[in-house]
C-alpha cells in the first residue's frame, strides 16, 4: 500500500470514529507531514483521496474541514484477488440476472440501463422513425460491413473530445459494446491466453474472455483510481500477458476515474510489455466533470489500443450500436466483425449520426450527465441512512452504478434473493469476478425509477440486511 | 460413379451432340434398362436428373422427349476438393466484394440480396414505422437476450413447416444467419477443430470457420443434389471431424435441394460418428415447390442438429434478424450469443413477427417464389445464348443464385475484374472455396434490377469471355 493511501486510511478512521466531527477543521498538510514523517505532497494526496469521497473539503486559505453534511461512508480498499489467471465461471449467474428483468418489479437496481425518460432524446426517435417511413430502402439492403459512413465520420467527432484523432476509415460499427470487446479479445489473442482485468470488472467482458477460451488475471484494483500499476507490472513479470482490459474512465461497477498519470503508465507498461490494450469507453461521456478526462487511445503512439464503446449508456442500449477504433488490428478486427454478425442495422445509425450532427447528443449528455451526478448523492445519502454502518461504498465520478461493499458477515447472493421477493432486484457481487469473490458486495443502479422508490427500495434491503444479522446472532447463539 | 449418374451422363452427352433433337422422342425406359443393362430403377433416375436439368420432358403415356425449347446446359461435375482440412485463406478478395456494391453499377449480379420491391413487403415495413413512432420504449430497453418471445412463437409456426416440433424456448435469436453460423461453430468446436463442408460453400461460412480458428475440410458436393454421402464418410473414417456444417435447403451457390433420403442418410451418419450438424437453412422458405421440403432438423431425435436461418434472403437482410435451434447446445449457444452482441434490437423482430402472425410472410414467399423460378428459367436461357457453348451451369431448385463453370481456359477473377469496368458485377468462384479453387467458376444472382438489365449483363460477360478467348488464342499462336 502507498504511503498516501496509508495516511487517507488512517484520517478516514479518524473521522469515522468521531475524532473529528461535521465542521472540524483538520491538521494542516504541513502539521501531518511532520507528524507521519511523509512528504507534502504524500498529504496532499491523501487529502486528495478523502476530498473525492466526499469526506473532507478545501476551503481557499483556510485548510481542510470534515464538511457540514458529509455523507461519511467510506471507499472500499484495494481488492486482493488471487494472482494468478483463472477459468471465468457463473454463466448460469449472469444468465439468471439478465433474465430476471420484470415489468412489474418495485425497483430494478440490478441493470445498467440509463434512465431514458428525458425528452432531449425525443429528436433522435422522431429520426429514427421517419427514417423507416421515409427512407425504408435503407433499412432493408446490407450495408457497409464497417458500418455507416456518416455515422463514422461523427464519432469521429466525439473521440476527438476525448483526445483521439481518427478518420472514419479509423472505426468500425459493432452490434454493441458487447461486440466490441468480443471481436477485440479474438482480434488479440488465441485460445488459451491471459488477459489481465480489473477486479471487480464488468460481467459481459469476464463472460467473453470465457467464450474466447482465455483466462483472466484479476488485477488489484482501487476503488478511487482504477487498477494498480504496481499489482499490473508484477503480473506482467510473472504472466505472459497478451492483453489488458480495462474500463478506465467510469468504471463499471466502481465509477472511478483513472487519474491521467495513471492513464499514461498503463499505456507504457503496455508499450513496454508489447501487447495490447483493450480500453472500454462505454461511460466515457457520462463522466460528471466537464471536459471529459482524455482516454488512453488520446496516448496511443503505436496503434496498441482498441477503443470499445457504444451509445448503450449515452442513449439507449436498445438500438444496440457500439464502435471499435482497433488501431492496427484493424484488418483482423473487420474480419472477425465480418463473421461474427456480418453488417449493423443501418437506420439507427443514420438516426444517431444526425442527433449528433445537430447537436442532440451534447445537449442530452449535457442533461443526464447533472441528473446522475444528482442521483448519485441522493444514493449514497440513502445507504448511510439505511445501510449497517459499517458499509463500504464507492464513490461514482460518472455514469449511474455503483458498488456496495457489506461488511463480510453479508451474502450478497442470499440478500438478491430475499430482495428479489420484495419486488428489489440488485446485481450480486460475485458476477464481477471470474471465480465468484465478492459475495459480501452488490452493484445497485441510481437510475432505475425515481429517486423516492430508489430510496424505499433501499430501505428495503436495509430491512433484509437488519434480519439477515439478528438471524445470524440468533443462531450463533444458539449453536453456541 | 453410380450407375444412373453414369447413363445420365451418356444421355446428356448424346442430347448435346444432337443424337436427340428438341422435340425428338427419347428410348424407353425398358428399352435403355435393356441395352445398359441396367435395372428400370436406374434409368427412370437417370431420366429423373435430366428432367432436373430441363433437358429431357416426360410426357404423361407417351414416355420422354428432348423438350422444344431446352436450354441444354449441362450441370458441373462432382466437386473434387482436396480431401485434406485446410486453413481458410482469400479473406481480402471477401472483403474486396463486400464492400464492391456501387448505387452507380449497371448490374450487380454479385451479392445475394433478395428482391425487395414486392409491394407484400409493405405491411411489414408499416409496422414497423408505426412501432418505431407508438412504441419507442421497447426499441430502447435491453430485451430479452434470447429474443422477442412473440418472434420466438411464430418461428415455432415457421419451422413447423419444414417439420421441425419446438418450443419458444428452443430457439435463440441472433444478429442475422451469420451470427448464428458463427455462434454454432463455437458452441460445437474448440480451436484446431475440423469442420466438414460442401465445396463450394458460402464464402461467409468458411470465413467463420477460420475466424474460430478452426479447419475446413470441403468434401466433394453433386451439383444437383449436394454433399457425396460416401465422399463424407471417408473422410469421417480419416479425420476427427467435430461438426459437419451444410446448406441442404437450396444451398448457395449450387440451389440444389438435397433429397429427403439424403438428409436422412447424413444425419444417420452424424449419429454413427455422434458429431453434429450445423444445418443453414437460410433459403429453405424459398424453395419453389411446395409444401417446402423437410430439415435435416426435422429427423433429429437427439439434439444434434443445430438449425441455422434468418430473414435475410425471406424479407430483407437489413433487418439482420436470424435466428437458432440449437437442440442439445442451448445452454452453450445462449452463452456464446450473449458475449458475441447481447440482445438484438426488438422493433424488428416484433414487427416480423405481427408480420407472420397476419399472414404476411407466407403470402411474400408465396410471390417471391414464383418470381424467382420465372427469373431463373430467364437466366438459364441468357447464360446458353451468351456465354460460351461448353459452359456448365447449375440448376437452383429455390433461390436467386446460380453457379457457372466456365471451361478451364477462363479465369473468373479476370473476368471479375473485366466486368467491373463495365459496371457489371459478379462473384468470383474462388471465394466459396476455402482455399482458392474454382478459378473458372462464378456465382451469379439472379434478382438485382430487371431481368432486361440482367439479360445485358450477361451479353456483356459474354463479350469478355469472348475477347477473353480470342486474346488467349492470339497469344498462344504468338507464342507457338
Ligand atoms: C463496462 C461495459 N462494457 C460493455 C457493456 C456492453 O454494452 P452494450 O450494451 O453496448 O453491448 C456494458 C453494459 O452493461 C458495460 O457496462
Ligand atoms: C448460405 C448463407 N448462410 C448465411 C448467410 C448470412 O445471412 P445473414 O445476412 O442473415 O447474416 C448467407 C448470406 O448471404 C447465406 O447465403
Amino acid at each position: 500500500m502507498t504511503l498516501y493511501s496509508q495516511l487517507a486510511d488512517r484520517l478516514r478512521e479518524h473521522i469515522k470514529l468521531g475524532f473529528f466531527k461535521s465542521g472540524d477543521k483538520l491538521p494542516s498538510v504541513r502539521q501531518l507531514a511532520n507528524e507521519h514523517g511523509v512528504s507534502i505532497s504524500t498529504v496532499q494526496e491523501a487529502y486528495r483521496t478523502l476530498e473525492m469521497e466526499q469526506l473532507v473539503e478545501a476551503r481557499p486559505k483556510s485548510g481542510y474541514f470534515v464538511p457540514e453534511t458529509s455523507h461519511v461512508i467510506s471507499m472500499p480498499k484495494l481488492s486482493r484477488p488471487p494472482q494468478r489467471p483463472l477459468d471465468v465461471s457463473l454463466w448460469e449467474d449472469v444468465l439468471n440476472m439478465l433474465l430476471s428483468r420484470e415489468k412489474e418489479a418495485f425497483c430494478q437496481l440490478q441493470h445498467a440501463m440509463p434512465d431514458m425518460q428525458s425528452k432531449t432524446l425525443k429528436p433522435l426517435l422522431k429520426s429514427l422513425y421517419e427514417l423507416n417511413k421515409n427512407r425504408p430502402h435503407e433499412g432493408m439492403v446490407y450495408g457497409d460491413v464497417r458500418g455507416d459512413y456518416s455515422l463514422r465520420e461523427q464519432l469521429t467527432r466525439l473521440t476527438a473530445a476525448s483526445g483521439c484523432i481518427l478518420h472514419p476509415n479509423d472505426i468500425v460499427i459493432t452490434s454493441g459494446c458487447q461486440e466490441a470487446l468480443s471481436v477485440c479479445l479474438k482480434a488479440v489473442t488465441k485460445g488459451g491466453d491471459i488477459i489481465a482485468v480489473e477486479s471487480p470488472g464488468f460481467y459481459g467482458a469476464m463472460q467473453a474472455i470465457k467464450a474466447a477460451d482465455l483466462k483472466a488475471l484479476e488485477i488489484p484494483t482501487d476503488p478511487s483510481n482504477g487498477m494498480s500499476i504496481e499489482a499490473l507490472q508484477l503480473a506482467l513479470d510473472q504472466w505472459p500477458i497478451k492483453a489488458i482490459l480495462v474500463t478506465p474512465t467510469v468504471n463499471n461497477p466502481l465509477g472511478y476515474v483513472m487519474p491521467e498519470e495513471k492513464k499514461k503508465a498503463l499505456y507504457q507498461l503496455a508499450q513496454e510489455y508489447d501487447i495490447a490494450i483493450i480500453e472500454d469507453d462505454i461511460y466515457g461521456d457520462m463522466v460528471y466533470e466537464f471536459p471529459r478526462p482524455k482516454s488512453i487511445k488520446a496516448y496511443d503512439e503505436d496503434g496498441r489500443v482498441l477503443l470499445c464503446s457504444s451509445f448503450s449508456k449515452t442513449l439507449a442500449p436498445g438500438f444496440r450500436v457500439g464502435w471499435i477504433a482497433p488501431g492496427r488490428y484493424r484488418n483482423n478486427v473487420t474480419h472477425i466483425k465480418y463473421v461474427s454478425s456480418s453488417m449493423c442495422p443501418t437506420l439507427p445509425q443514420i438516426a444517431i449520426a444526425n442527433f449528433i450532427r445537430q447537436g442532440g447528443y451534447d445537449k442530452h449528455i449535457r442533461v443526464m450527465r447533472k441528473h446522475y451526478k444528482e442521483a448519485r448523492d441522493k444514493m449514497l445519502n440513502g445507504i448511510k441512512t439505511y445501510f449497517p454502518s459499517d458499509t463500504l461504498v464507492s464513490y461514482p465520478e460518472g455514469g449511474f452504478v455503483l458498488w456496495v461493499e457489506l461488511p463480510e458477515r453479508y451474502d450478497a447472493v442470499k440478500l438478491s434473493e430475499k430482495a428479489q421477493e420484495h419486488g428489489v432486484h440488485v446485481a450480486p457481487g460475485q458476477l464481477f469476478s471470474a471465480t465468484g469473490k465478492y459475495r459480501n458486495c452488490l452493484r445497485l443502479n441510481y437510475c432505475d425509477r425515481t429517486p423516492e422508490i430508489r430510496l424505499e427500495a433501499l430501505k428495503i434491503l436495509g430491512n433484509i440486511l437488519l434480519n439477515m444479522n439478528t438471524l445470524e446472532t440468533k443462531q450463533q447463539k444458539k449453536r453456541a
